[in-house]
C-alpha cells in the first residue's frame, strides 16, 4: 500500500453530470466499488483495516475528498455546523421534502473499510444517477455522510444524526477521550461548535431516510440471501453487575468457608447466556467485560465487576429479558454466599423501520431478481436516530463470515453492487 | 501511629540472660507480644498493616533491630551470606546437631503483622529462656529469621531457607521486580551475593526444625481449638488455561453462531471449583486469575486466559485432581465451540512433617492443657524447604476470621502466648 491518498478523479474520465434519456437508470457498480476503495485510503491502518476516527485528520480528509468528488461531477456539497457532509443535486427542489440517503464516514479503531463508508459511497452514486436522469420524484434526493457515528475518539456516538434531529446535548462541552475540545477539529471540517443547533432539520423536511449498510453479522450469508430488509434496529440494555465475596488465601481457606466472587460470577455469565440461548427471551445476551480483584493465582477472588448486554427488536421481549437478568442476579445474591448487585446503565428501545419503506425495498429487490429476507439489525445505526423526525428504511447486504469492526470485514463485490441497485430502485419507487 | 521505630529495650528493663534455677521454664508472654508489636513498626504501611518486603530498607532495619535485641540480652547474632539472621546461645555447643527454630522476617505488600514475624519473635523468646536455664538438651537450640520467604520485591520466595539447604539457583543473577540487582541490598544486611553457597548447613548439622506460625485459615478458630499440629505442608499445582473462541459483534452474532470464550471459561471455573468442593478430589481448587480479550461490552469475548490452582496434602490425591482438571479442559475443548488448552506451570509436592516431632508437639500441648488437632498447612512455609535436610515440625495458632496477608490479620494474645509455650515445651522435650 502506498502512502499517497487518491486524487479526485477528473470529470473527463469519470463522466460529468448531465441529463440522459436512459429510461431505466442503473448504478455504475464499478464506480461504487472504486469510491469504497478510495475512502479506505483515509485512515488506512498499518495493522490492516481502517482507523478513521470521527473528527480525526483522516476523517476530515475523507470528508474533503468526498466533497471535492461531488463538486467535480456537478453536485453541490455543504458541511453543516455539526460536521455532516450533505450533497444535493444542482437546483435541488426545496418545495418537497427530502429523500435522505447515506450513512457515516468515521470508523472504529482498526475497523473495516465497509462499515459506514459503503453506505455513503452508494448514496453518492445513487444521487449522481438521479441527477443525471429526469425521472420525476416525489422527494428531492439528498445524500449525507453523518459525522462521528462510532464515537471512538470523541465519545459521542451518533453525533451527526443527533444534530440532524436536534437532540445533541451540551455540544459545546464535547471533548475527546483525552479531554481536548471538539471546537477546533469541528471548525476544520467546516462546522461550528456554537451553531450545531442549526444542523437540525425542520419538522416535515425529511420525507424518508434510507440507509444501506453491511449486515455486520452472519445471517444473510448463512441463508444465502443477498438483500436484508431491516424491520427494526434492535433495542439494547446494558447492565453493570458487581459480585462481592470475601478475598481469602487460596491455600488455607476451605471450600465450604469461601465466598468466591468468581464462581458466583461464572454462574451469572452462564445465566445471562441462557436468557437468550436456551430460554430465548431475547435475541442475544452477552457478557463482554469481566474483571477480578485481586486477580492473583493464590487468592480467592473477592470482587468481580462485569457487564451484561441484551438486545431484541421487540420492547416487550426486551423488558421480559431484563426482568430475567435481574432475577438471576437476585437469585445469586439471595443464595447468601456473595452479594450481587445489578444496575441498567444504558437503555435504547427498539426502533422499527417504516412498513411502507420495507415494502418499497422488498419490491425493489424483487424487481432486480435479488433474494431477500426481512431481519432486524443487531447493531445500532444513524437510521435509529433519524427515526425521530422521519420514516426510515434500511437495506443490508451480506458480511463475509459475519465479521465487522475488524480489518477483515468484507463483502462480495456483487453484493455491494446489488445493495446500491436496491437503494436506487427504492429511491425511484418513492 | 508515630513514625519513630522502637529503640532496643535496655538490658535493665528487659532482664539480661543469666542462668536461673527455675525447674519448669516458661516463656514471658508479654515479651513475645512486645517483640511482635515492635517488629510491626518496621515497614508499617500508611494503608494499615505491614509492607516489609524482603531486602527492602524496612526489612533490613527489622533485621538489625532483632540482632541488636539479641545482643543486648547476651545472645550471639550473626547474618549468613544469604541474609538469614541466626542467633545462638553464648558458648553454643558445636558437637551436637542444632534444634533450629524460627520463621521469616519479610511480609507481603500491605500484609499483616503476624505472618512470619510471630514465629521469629517466639523463637527469640524460646532461645532466650533456654539460654537462661540449664536444662540439658539433646540439640543445641538456634533461632533463625529466614530472609525473603514471600519474595514480594525480589521474586525468589524461600530465598533464605533455600540457601540453608544449599538449593539456591543462580543467586548471582537475582534482581528485584524492576531488574535491580540484589547485590547491594544483600550486602547491606551483612550478606554477600558471591558467597551464598556458604549459607548451606552441612548434612547432619540440623537435628530438627520447628516453626511456629499463624494458621492463616479459619480451621482452628471454627473448631475452637488452640494448637494445630501440622501433618504436612500441602502440595500445589498451578495451571495456565487458555480458551480461544471467536471475537464477534455482540449485537449481530446470533447465539447459535457464537464461539464465546467467556461462557466456556465460566464452565471451566465451575468445573475447577467442583473438583474440590463437590467431588472432593483435593483439599482446595481455585481460579484466581481470569482475563478477557477484547473485554468490551459489545463484543463476544474471543480469548480468555485463566489460572487454576489445586492443593492437597497427599500426592496421590493431587495427581487425581490434576487429571480431573485436565479432563474438564479436554471436555470443553472437544465440545468443539472453542479451543481450550491447559499447562501445569508450577508443581510442588506435599511435604509431610516428621511423625516424631508431631508427637512431641502434641505432648507439649497436652502437658499445657491446650486443645489441639492435627491438620495440614494450606500455605507454604520455610519448613517445607528445610525438610530437605532435617526432620520438620510445625505448630499453628488460630487466625481471627482466617484472615492473612492483609492488614486485619490477627490472633488472640492468649493464642499467641500459648503457641510460644508449646514451642518451648517441644524444644525441652526433644
Amino acid at each position: 500500500m502506498t502512502s499517497t491518498p487518491p486524487a479526485v478523479r477528473s470529470p473527463r474520465s469519470a463522466g460529468n453530470v448531465g441529463v440522459a434519456a436512459d429510461p431505466e437508470p442503473r448504478v455504475d457498480g464499478a464506480r461504487v466499488l472504486r469510491t469504497v476503495e478510495e475512502l479506505a485510503w483515509f485512515g488506512a491502518d498499518e495493522r490492516g483495516g481502517v482507523s478513521r476516527l470521527g473528527f480525526s485528520p483522516a476523517d476530515d480528509e475523507a470528508r474533503r475528498y468526498l466533497a471535492d468528488a461531488a463538486r467535480e461531477v456537478g453536485l453541490v456539497p455543504t458541511v453543516d455546523p455539526a460536521g455532516n457532509l450533505i450533497v444535493r443535486r444542482p437546483g435541488a427542489r426545496t418545495d418537497v421534502p427530502a429523500l435522505l440517503m447515506g450513512s457515516h464516514l468515521d470508523s472504529v479503531s482498526n475497523g473495516g473499510r465497509l462499515d459506514g463508508a459503503y453506505g455513503v459511497a452508494a448514496a453518492w452514486e445513487v444521487l449522481r444517477v438521479l441527477a443525471a436522469h429526469d425521472t420525476p420524484l416525489r422527494y428531492e434526493p439528498v445524500a449525507i455522510a453523518f459525522a462521528n457515528e462510532e464515537g471512538s475518539l470523541f465519545p459521542y456516538p451518533f453525533w451527526g444524526s443527533l444534530a440532524v434531529v436536534g437532540q445533541l446535548d451540551n455540544p459545546e462541552d464535547a471533548t475527546d477521550v483525552n479531554g481536548a475540545s471538539l471546537r477546533r477539529p469541528l471548525r476544520e471540517t467546516g462546522g461550528d461548535l456554537d451553531r450545531t443547533a442549526e444542523a437540525a432539520w425542520p419538522p416535515g423536511s425529511v420525507g424518508a431516510y434510507l440507509e444501506l449498510h453491511i449486515e455486520q453479522g452472519p445471517v444473510l450469508e448463512r441463508a444465502g440471501v443477498t438483500i436484508g430488509v431491516v424491520d427494526a434496529v434492535v433495542g439494547r440494555t446494558i447492565f453493570d453487575l458487581v459480585v462481592t465475596g470475601r478475598q481469602n488465601h487460596a491455600g488455607t481457606t476451605p471450600m465450604d468457608g469461601r465466598a468466591d466472587a468468581l464462581t458466583a460470577a461464572a454462574r451469572l455469565v452462564l445465566a445471562v447466556e441462557s436468557v437468550a440461548r436456551d430460554r430465548k427471551l431475547c435475541a442475544v445476551a452477552t457478557v463482554g467485560v469481566l474483571t477480578i480483584e485481586p486477580g492473583v493465582t493464590n487468592a480467592v477472588p473477592g470482587l468481580v465487576r462485569m457487564s451484561a448486554e441484551i438486545r431484541d427488536n421487540r420492547a416487550d421481549r426486551l423488558a421480559t429479558a431484563e426482568a430475567a437478568v435481574l432475577a438471576e442476579v437476585a437469585r445469586v445474591d439471595s443464595a447468601g454466599e456473595v452479594d450481587a448487585t445489578v444496575r441498567a446503565v444504558t437503555r435504547f428501545g427498539p426502533v422499527p423501520t417504516e412498513p411502507a419503506l420495507r415494502d418499497v425495498i422488498t419490491a425493489a429487490a424483487r424487481e432486480l431478481g435479488l433474494s431477500h429476507r426481512t431481519m432486524p439489525s443487531g447493531a445500532g445505526h444513524d437510521a435509529q436516530i433519524i427515526a425521530a423526525i422521519a420514516p426510515i428504511g434500511m437495506i443490508f447486504v451480506p458480511s463475509r463470515g459475519g465479521v465487522s469492526h475488524a480489518p477483515d470485514e468484507d463483502s462480495d463485490d456483487a453484493h455491494l453492487i446489488a445493495g446500491a441497485e436496491v437503494l436506487l430502485r427504492a429511491a425511484l419507487r418513492l
